[in-house]
């Protein structure tokens, strides 16, 4: 695709899709199963590759695997916008790649406009945001961000026993490579990332795109509750230690906490072994997912959990243990480049009061809001419902989103390269 | 093996089972995954075929696939022992096996003790009593029984999708040759099934062996709660159907009406889609299995899990159906029969009030009682466990169990043919 004047970002985006939205889709429930290093995951990423090559971007994984497709050459004062391609098991379409296909229709629309920016920009690929395979969310960034060890993600292991090191291996990327990477930081002005909203707060306004204030402190614990296996027909309840009680206990306390405390507990994922119909299991592994407006009511919800997992498994003879797998505390983000967003949105909007939300998702936005003046879009979702094949937004409303998506890059490409964010 | 004065049958258990332990174990549990048509079911298989030839023995499998090992011509007034070969997932060495290799030895005792049997005898192999692979128990029995039809066992499917059908085919086995056989059963005018005791009611006695009385009715019925998969971090509470909670719901309302009812019901087996840490789950359905000493009792329990499952399952806005699967009434044992092994088993045993005990575990031998005069031996187990790596018997007790069994045939085997059973 060459610089035309006629292009515009909605039209190639609307041909993005369709491109985009067969590849690796379940025929059956028509979700998607993307995740770090499988075979969708190779889909989807080739067709990035592609997409950015045919605009003459110039496309580079960095050590972490995450892509970097350039407008310009990279160098300080660089723009970044992004987002990822992974899914949750048997996610949505929209949850990631919508940030992705909006990015390149956003250059595409640019183009079109005529603009020559004085600052490289990058359109941004990141791997395993979702910690769909590995367990642990925003891999590609927290990598990057120097934020986990890749001691750690090197040995992170998949449902059946496959590591992150074998499965980067296997897609032909070095593990040995993974980890920090400063300088790729420190050359960034500014990140955003355009997102669909997993919520229905813009569904209640005139406005197809918000901007984002904060993202809650939230996190994942993992519980484990060992028993003994044992037959579950002849074997008297007084003998038993059956770990399915506490943890059927667990999901039940973090409910209720989490209406409590007005924030969200979630048990989603569950490993039962042996998982036999007439074997009592040996063992429960549960994850809680938990998410508040701040981090001591975040505290207050994961101590309750502890507390009722803690004292049901003693009550039923089990074993229990509970480890956090990740913690976020609160991101706020830049409000310098929050207000300017907001700004450029109104200019389109259908009244200037453009919302501006927080969020109970996590991000690799918010991963990289501590390195780099960091802000988000977001997408108005009719429904809601995200991480779901049912996940949707209308097409206007993602016209909507390229447009603003591409007003915003303007702004910050045109800027003097002399001049920070704020 | 020939026949010699020599052989010892508990000579003979021991090197079998040195044979058959290590034949699908898994390195890291110790337990044993042997399901109907797998890998390591048809190494077991394998096993049998061999050790009975070995013994001159003339090996048959059935239409059904259940393995038929006959001293002697098949024919009128025939006596049957054996029992399985399969396990539960991640199951014990001895539940089946310790019925199929004590048969066996058995047999090399009676020849060792120089007896020539009046009436031909049968050592079986029952194929998928634990129901490990395709979720219902005693396929092998239930069939040739005529107590379940060819259809619905066709299309059972297993945990990846596979059927009955296509997974008999792929061992070699016509899928479309199974069925009732009412010829199979006619013939038999005893059925004796010796296995390891799954529970402790006889190592508080002096008893190595022990006589069956009867199996409690029992069944197992699967629940389905689905919901709407969604953001577990941005959905309001109040926004969710989480199949989840309905489901925490009935493992403890199962557990606390076994308790009220002094019975057993467990869920030990479920299954979470897309079971992602940060997505809700779109549905969980779940195994309920309940034993009762009465039909009335198991009614009154399975009722109350219907309810508690129904009402929660409609406070979450998330849908629920429950259907049973399989379900066994009181299967009380021939009271001739089992007198007769209970005097028997009393001559070599330290007093003689020799154990007659009730289960709550399902049989191959509870099938076979409504058509062929049936009972059971039961082997001690020192700990209870069992449908575990943990299953234990101690070889002192097994070597009991073969001698005891060993009796039983002689004394049914030379009895006159035109003497029936009671």
């Amino acid at each position: 695709m060459s610089d035309q004047q006629t292009v515009s970002g909605p039209e190639t985006f609307d041909r993005m899709w369709a491109d985009l939205v067969p590849l690796g889709r379940d025929p059956d429930s028509g979700g998607y199963h993307r995740h770090a290093w499988n075979g969708a995951d190779t889909e989807v990423r080739a067709w990035f590759t592609e997409a950015a090559v045919a605009r003459g971007l110039d496309v580079r994984a960095d050590r972490n695997g995450n892509l970097w497709a350039w407008w310009g050459t990279p160098g300080p004062g660089a723009v970044a916008t992004g987002s990822h391609l992974d899914s949750v098991p048997d996610g949505g379409a929209f949850d990631g790649p919508l940030g992705v296909a909006s990015a390149l229709a956003a250059v595409d629309e640019l183009r079109g406009r005529g603009l020559t920016p004085t600052r490289p920009l990058a359109v941004t690929v990141f791997v395993e945001e979702e910690g769909g395979r590995f367990g642990v969310p925003c891999l590609g960034s927290r990598l990057t961000a120097g934020e986990i060890s890749p001691e750690r993600v090197r040995g992170l292991t998949d449902a059946s026993g496959t590591t992150w090191a074998q499965a980067m291996e296997a897609a032909g990327h070095d593990p040995h490579a993974i980890g920090a990477d400063p300088e790729a930081l420190a050359g960034l002005d500014a990140f955003v990332e355009l997102h669909v909203e997993q919520g229905r707060a813009l569904e209640e306004t005139p406005h197809p795109v918000g901007v984002a204030s904060a993202i809650w402190p939230h996190g994942r614990w993992r519980m484990d509750f060992t028993g003994r296996a044992d037959h579950a027909g002849t074997t008297r309840l007084s003998d038993r230690s059956d770990p399915m009680l506490p943890f059927a206990h667990a999901v039940l306390a973090a409910r209720a906490l989490a209406e409590e405390h007005d924030a969200r507990a979630t048990v989603a994922k569950a490993r039962i072994a042996p998982n036999g119909t007439n074997a009592i299991p040996s063992s429960v592994s549960a994850w809680l997912d938990a998410r508040a407006a701040d981090g001591a009511v975040l505290d207050a919800i994961v101590d309750g959990v502890r507390e009722v997992a803690a004292k049901t498994a003693r009550e039923h003879g089990v074993e229990h243990a509970m480890v956090n797998e990740s913690l976020t505390p609160l991101v706020s983000f830049s409000h310098g480049l929050r207000d300017r967003l907001a700004a450029v949105v109104a200019s389109r909007a259908p009244d200037p009061r453009v919302p501006v939300l927080p969020t109970g998702a996590g991000h690799d936005a918010g991963v990289l809001a501590a390195h780099v003046p960091t802000a988000m879009l977001y997408v108005r979702n009719p429904t809601g419902v995200s991480h779901s094949p049912h996940e949707r937004a209308r097409p206007e409303d993602c016209h909507a989103g390229v447009l603003a998506l591409a007003d915003v890059l303007q702004d910050l490409l045109e800027r003097p390269v002399d001049e920070g964010e704020g």
